[in-house]
């Protein structure tokens, strides 16, 4: 019996799947998600998501560094905000992180309340190596974008319909949002960065003067090619060691 | 002030979005607003949409006709199901009918209870009169994809898609929705119905061996050329008279 995957649109839709035993990918593209796997090519020894501020700074005490974001704009008084570039500063080699931004690190604290066997972290910019892990473990996938504000957006639903697209030999679908999230990808594949700029979420970014270059970031192909999963309450770089 | 147009791509998300004094386009393709604009071109003089088959049964005690349709089959004891072709019948001109539908008939009634000021009923089959129409009235505009059991589907995001095309000179829009809708049209334009042949729906039609037929028919454009509106509890025939 082949593999089974969908994708779930935004996470307000995620309690009418079944989520139990599956294989949960969490897609923020602009940023979280894309942020984290920069985040464990820098060294981070492991990230904490967090529901709150409140909640994220009580970590300061315990040698943690803290990240918040929400609506787009880094907190004052964390260490870091939801900014890849943020996350790239060799300072943080084998530092934890607690993390909490206003879509992607609900979705996966959601993902684990409704009891995904396994939690992975996607974008664009660790996609190989995720797509090579989701074809060989053994459970079915749920694609599920953090989408804004429990409102579908544009560039999760794209990378969503990417690795659709990539996948589509080892998986079987009877998803409607899998095959509109894949048609969607493979009619803007040349141009990403254009579509990515139409949509609500690049506006946003335009509106506040910051994170511009973030877009562009975000859309580049593997050059964060890491596996990151949750393990227990933490999200932890689970890359496959080469044999040398 | 331009007037804004979103997408919202299953009735599950309506709540997220300011309803109160829009006007709301419900469209379930396959079958729900396709055979209510059949319906009206056959000449039927009233639509009364109910929740239940139960309350749908009492209005054979008052001349109505009686549709019901549950998981795409027509339920017993009903005078029609929710394939356009039963509503062809010259018998149905002049009469009322009260009508159930899995989805459709749910999404128009919600849309009302959340306060949509006008309420209208979309289908390829009714596209030109409908969009001239949008054009004209005051009102932001909501398309409502009725979806399947408040998961997204591929046909009504397809039409949302193609309207949001008709109408981009005339509506400004900041939702990602609707670009996406958009974007899915444009790229599959030139094979709806190979690419809604894909899509879970027509895949549970051809389960029953009933009603292929009827994703053909649901694929025409502008052929039950009416506006079907809602007024008080009743959709009617509203389509503009042209003076000869």
């Amino acid at each position: 019996v082949s593999k089974q995957i969908e994708v779930v649109i935004t996470p307000a839709l995620l309690p009418l799947y079944k989520v139990q035993g599956k294989t949960v990918v969490v897609i923020d593209i602009l940023r979280a998600t894309s942020t984290m796997c920069v985040a464990f090519k820098t060294g981070v020894a492991k990230i904490l998501p967090v529901s709150t501020p409140e909640e994220c700074s009580i970590f300061k005490d315990f040698d943690f560094l803290c990240a918040a974001e929400r609506n787009a704009v880094k907190l004052p008084g964390f260490d870091m905000g939801n900014s890849p570039f943020e996350f790239i500063n060799p300072l943080l080699k084998d530092r934890s992180i607690a993390f909490t931004t206003t879509n992607g690190t609900k979705a996966i604290k959601q993902s684990k309340e409704l009891g995904a066997a396994q939690i992975a972290v996607g974008s664009f910019l660790n996609m190989e190596v995720l797509s090579a892990w989701l074809k060989h473990q053994p459970n079915d996938v749920i694609l599920l974008c953090a989408g804004w504000k429990d409102k579908a957006n544009l560039e999760d639903t794209l990378f969503a319909g990417a690795l659709i697209d990539q996948l589509q030999n080892s998986f079987e679908t009877t998803c409607d949002s899998a095959l509109m999230a894949q048609q969607l990808y493979l009619g803007m594949q040349h141009d990403l960065e254009g579509f990515v700029r139409k949509s609500s979420h690049a506006q946003r970014f335009k509106a506040l003067q910051a994170a511009e270059d973030d877009v562009r970031y975000c859309l580049q192909f593997n050059t964060a090619p890491v596996l990151a999963l949750m393990q227990g309450e933490y999200i932890v770089n689970a890359t496959p060691q080469v044999a040398e």
